[in-house]
């Protein structure tokens, strides 16, 4: 754990950002929501507690102005579910919010959900399903997100950001209905699976009758990462992912691509400060064809080499990109910020392998998840320009999407998921 | 790495095996099978590579009398894999295998396959698909079996072991065809995932033409335990799982209920001394239902408490169960082998979750895995009492099954996976 408050301690000298107290202090919804939408929020969003790393076995704090999860050092495993909401009953609704987040909180602090898990009545249900007893917090994070479909309930058709814009069809898309959309989303990230999985299954739990997981993804592997200085994952077709990325500490690119800022929308958006907007795409990899491609091939199909992961012409993962080196339809040379005005998205993929298709072939791929600011200026446009172009898209296929509005952080003890929406306070 | 070797060390002492060096001393594959069908193979078979745990990111022995993956330490993930064989020319068949085995030796020891992947000749497919460079053997273990079906190809009908049975119908069996039956199985066992998913990988890319994935299974978290002291990992349902089960070190019950003897089956059997039997079910656990459940009602079923996983009317884990306290439905009592005449058989399976039914239910269970030294006196009636009576059944479904042969270890460096069954050398 001494790790974990260096880090933090480094991390609010060098943005001096208010302290985890003072922020907590602030307490009660009302007052908290006041001052973001008096535009107060600019220098909490450049703070937050999402850059805690927790140790191995450690907690990641649930509290901040941002969601953890999202500049939270990628985690090992993920378990990822979207819902549908069953209840029409708004006060209902809100209720269950509020139980998520106190059983989360619970859970991402390595507790059971409710203290009478096991000490309650033998008559009743146990509070919490059991299987992570005994098992550390393992960085446990956990991400609300609200899909478009959720603003058509509960009178918010109003309150729908701007930038909750429902995605397009980009071409090649072959996307599953049972596999795309969902009312809200819950992003469990942790270093063991069974405490995401576990976590998962607690708030599906809770939220029984009022919500219903409408899809799941497990994700063994992560691809990403936002980490510098530690070994880049590598994805399913043997190359490292995520060299570029945006790193969990670095608060200006965060600021600028990541968090939705206090103006942004206007006001009727202003309860998304500090918030973000996530675009998760279930990639089905077609990893027999490319096993069968040479190794030129699968380099010049990213524009980088295999072993090392060095940009082509380069010696080294981080040495700078020469685009023109590449070929012109290379996912890398495409995809880079030089190639798109700039655009730079966080992405925070897993690989998922669901067992074998009808064909013999393995149902694997990337779980590709990407937080931005807008994705009318973040995932949308990318993915416009690589679905026409990128040489990648003969050995894939977009099966799922869902976009999501993610809120700002929970402050306190006080606070829930969702306040800055749904709160009659406000 | 001292670990392990100490290990082994206190191993050999413990039982005084034949050294592992002795044994490859043996060589050939013509002489390892004489040894066998002469009997001599008792001693080999008490002793076995398989009770080597490595270290966290160390690497399991692959040869051996027994194959590793049985009594080794259970690992934290698995892969699986059932394969249908495609070809109909043995002699490609055993070249497969041998393929195979070259491929298992060197990922077991962290190395990738082949080892031009990376200095090969740009234009041709690398050796090995890449996602595990850079990672540690993380203990990965690689274990083949043989289904029922591929003994009615290549002439095998004659060598058919006597206990590789089919498994007939039991109550409640509602098995999906396309999570049933194969040829060959491989499990693949890790406590890195990636590796795991890696080694599946590859060796179906090699036996691309050959053989086909039929199905696949990933297991996140481990149910059991073959490790004493160690703590026991909780299944899907919340309860310690693995509690009684046979220990990796435990070499006198091993010989006894999992390890196939020199006389077993006779003559013609004796290509399976020092092999085992497998049995794999995916059982469907119905969570939302069981979360439901009051802790009373859940604890009745198993016959043990929820937070200790003591038996009923004891105070500790590894108390000693008083079976008449518990239901005459408890799981735990029906599965004891005092109330199975003596029936034990080693438990090695995992938590499995595959995203959501159209029924908005998580996919979620036990990938059970279970070993014996013959399936008609161990899983076959053990399962035949619970499918009838055990109260677990109300909550759990059985909907994948397979059987199949395990052979014995691969010796040494030229030995081969199925040597004793397919060698034309015998
Ligand atoms: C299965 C699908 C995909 C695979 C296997 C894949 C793989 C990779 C790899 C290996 C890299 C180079 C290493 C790195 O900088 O991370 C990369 C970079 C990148 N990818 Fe992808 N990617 C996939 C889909 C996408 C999608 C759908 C998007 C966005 C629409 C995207 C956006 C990016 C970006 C922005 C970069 C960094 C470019 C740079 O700044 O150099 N990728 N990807
Ligand atoms: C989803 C299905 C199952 C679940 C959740 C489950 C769970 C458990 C649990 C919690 C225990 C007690 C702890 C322990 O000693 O390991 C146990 C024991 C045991 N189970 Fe299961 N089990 C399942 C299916 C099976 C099946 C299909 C078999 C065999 C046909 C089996 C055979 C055994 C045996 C032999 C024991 C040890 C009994 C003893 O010696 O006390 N189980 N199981």
């Amino acid at each position: 754990m001494s790790e974990t408050t260096d880090q933090r301690t480094d991390e609010t000298r060098a943005t001096a950002r208010p302290s985890r107290r003072a922020l907590i202090g602030w307490g009660g919804a009302g007052l908290a929501l006041g001052a973001v939408a008096a535009g107060g929020a600019v220098a909490m969003a450049t703070g937050g507690e999402s850059q805690d790393s927790g140790n191995e076995a450690g907690a990641v704090e649930f509290h901040g102005v941002h969601q953890a999860g999202i500049a939270t050092p990628v985690q090992d495993r993920l378990h990822f579910a979207a819902f549908d909401v069953k209840t029409d009953d708004r006060a209902e609704f809100v209720q269950l919010l509020k139980d998520w987040t106190a059983a989360a909180r619970r859970m991402t602090a390595g507790k059971t959900v409710g203290d009478g898990a096991y000490g309650g009545l033998a008559e009743a249900p146990p509070d919490d399903t059991g299987e992570a007893l005994g098992l550390p917090p393992a960085r446990l994070t956990l991400t609300i997100g609200f899909g478009p479909s959720l603003f058509e309930k509960f009178g918010l058709r109003e309150r729908r950001p701007a930038a909750l814009v429902d995605l397009p069809k980009f071409p090649g898309d072959n996307l599953d209905a049972a596999r795309t959309g969902g009312d809200l989303c819950v992003q469990a990230c942790a270093d063991d699976p069974q405490v995401a999985v576990h976590a998962i299954r607690n708030l599906a739990r809770i939220g029984f009758g009022k919500v219903a997981v409408r899809w799941s993804q497990l994700g063994f592997g992560k691809t990403s990462s936002t980490t510098p200085g530690s070994q880049t994952p590598r994805n399913l077709f043997g190359f490292k992912d995520g060299t570029r990325n945006i790193a969990g500490t670095e608060t200006d690119r965060l600021d600028r691509h990541v968090w939705v800022g206090a103006r942004d929308g206007g006001a009727k958006d202003a309860w998304m400060t500090g918030g973000s907007y996530l675009v998760a795409r279930r990639i089905r990899m077609n990893i027999e064809t490319w096993d069968r491609t040479s190794l030129q091939e699968q380099e010049d199909v990213f524009g980088r080499d295999k072993k090392e992961g060095a940009p082509v012409g380069k010696a080294k993962e981080h040495d700078e990109p020469f685009l023109k080196a590449m070929k012109p339809t290379a996912h890398v040379r495409l995809a880079h910020p030089d190639s798109n005005g700039g655009i730079t998205i966080l992405r925070r993929g897993y690989s998922f392998t669901d067992g074998t298709d009808g064909l013999g072939r393995l149902d694997a791929g990337l779980f590709f998840l990407a937080y931005q600011r807008d994705p009318r200026t973040g995932f949308i446009p990318l993915q416009r320009k690589l679905s026409a172009h990128d040489a990648l898209n003969e050995y894939i296929q977009h099966v799922g999407s869902a976009v999501f509005a993610i809120p700002p952080g929970v402050r306190d003890a006080n606070d829930w998921w969702g306040r800055t929406l749904l709160s009659e306070e406000a």
